[in-house]
């Protein structure tokens, strides 16, 4: 069975710990999984990637951003995530057209219809089966991030890691929204031992794949 | 006066050098004159410029490499042609969003309604004044850019260079219809010496700007 499943939420929630944990357990189950992330994924698309995450580009307007990303996106989409689900897999991706709709919606304030078309010819149609949306403070999950990024020796922060609080926090706000309009977001509580997590999320997805629910 | 003028037409159809040209006769007129390109034309979009006409990256695929060419648009206009124009100053463009238009639609066969949207959020609604469509025979701009490229010691030719004569038949004519649709294009014989091609173009401008024709 194909099944294209996405993690969302703000920085620090725990959305690359949990994919694995989750690839793991679906891999258990001797399903055929290919684990992924945006942006990048694919040759191209971590060269767009390189662009976006680079915090000397600091005179980058929003709209440009917004391209990039949904540039890397059709590439990735083309190349790896349609050949797999067409292959029969399932894709396990960390952020998708999500993290578009709100980070450049919400945090940049461009118009929502606007960001929905572009996501719609970068993905030529392509949506989630589901969204797994971790819900995280976002003080702790900036914490989490920053010192992260010490741990790898990683000396400029990225250019969304820079932002304010208020900023995140609006991240956070836009997300729980868009969980509340569309049936494919499952909301999982990201507090507490990553163990913990990764069972509410299996919990989740077994439902899933047994009642379609 | 600010003014926007683009140049437009196939590989090899002489556009760098007549804008060139076109820069000394509107500098001598006691114009502010600025020269740009794309893709590129200021830092981020060079980057951008340099993933795009890497040889190498044969696989991107055409919704990929349309998001791409209009994320540098993006950041040029906003960065480079806008507070040009703001200032008062003649902006002279190498090729924009027609190209977009007639590269992606004539040759990528990309629907015309979603690149237009798509160029629209790229340029915020900016269009060329007057665009200059260089028409020059698709065998003998191959051959002329084909030359330039080995003076330069290029030894890979472009993604777009390597397609077909079919292909770039296909632009020259892409270009041509456009031009029957939009007042603002002038379709300038590219032919014979440069002197004399840029000879007619001055000749379009000076009348442009004595009567707005």
């Amino acid at each position: 069975m194909s099944l294209f499943i996405t993690f969302e939420g703000i920085e620090g929630s725990g959305k690359t710990t949990q994919l694995r944990y989750l690839q793991k357990h679906l891999a258990s189950k001797g399903l055929d999984v290919v684990a992924t992330r945006e942006p990048g994924g694919c040759a191209i698309a971590d060269g767009i990637r390189a662009l976006l995450l680079d915090p000397g580009n600091t005179t980058m307007v929003p709209h440009a951003e917004l391209l990039l990303y949904s540039a890397a996106r059709a590439q990735h989409v083309a190349e790896i995530i349609r050949p797999a689900l067409q292959a029969g897999k399932v894709v396990l991706c960390d952020r998708f057209t999500d993290a578009t709709t709100i980070y450049q919606g919400v945090g940049r304030d461009l118009d929502f219809g606007q960001l929905e078309a572009i996501n719609r010819f970068a993905t030529q149609g392509l949506a989630p089966d589901m969204t797994l949306l971790l819900d995280y403070p976002v003080r702790d999950g900036l914490q989490r991030a920053l010192a992260r990024n010490r741990a790898d020796n990683i000396e400029d922060e990225g250019r969304f890691e820079m932002e304010s609080l208020a900023f995140h926090e609006r991240i956070r706000e836009g997300y729980l929204e868009l969980a509340r309009r569309d049936a494919r977001f499952r909301v999982v509580d990201a507090c507490g031992a990553e163990q913990e997590v990764a069972e509410r999320i299996a919990a989740a997805i077994d439902r899933f794949l047994e009642t379609g629910e």
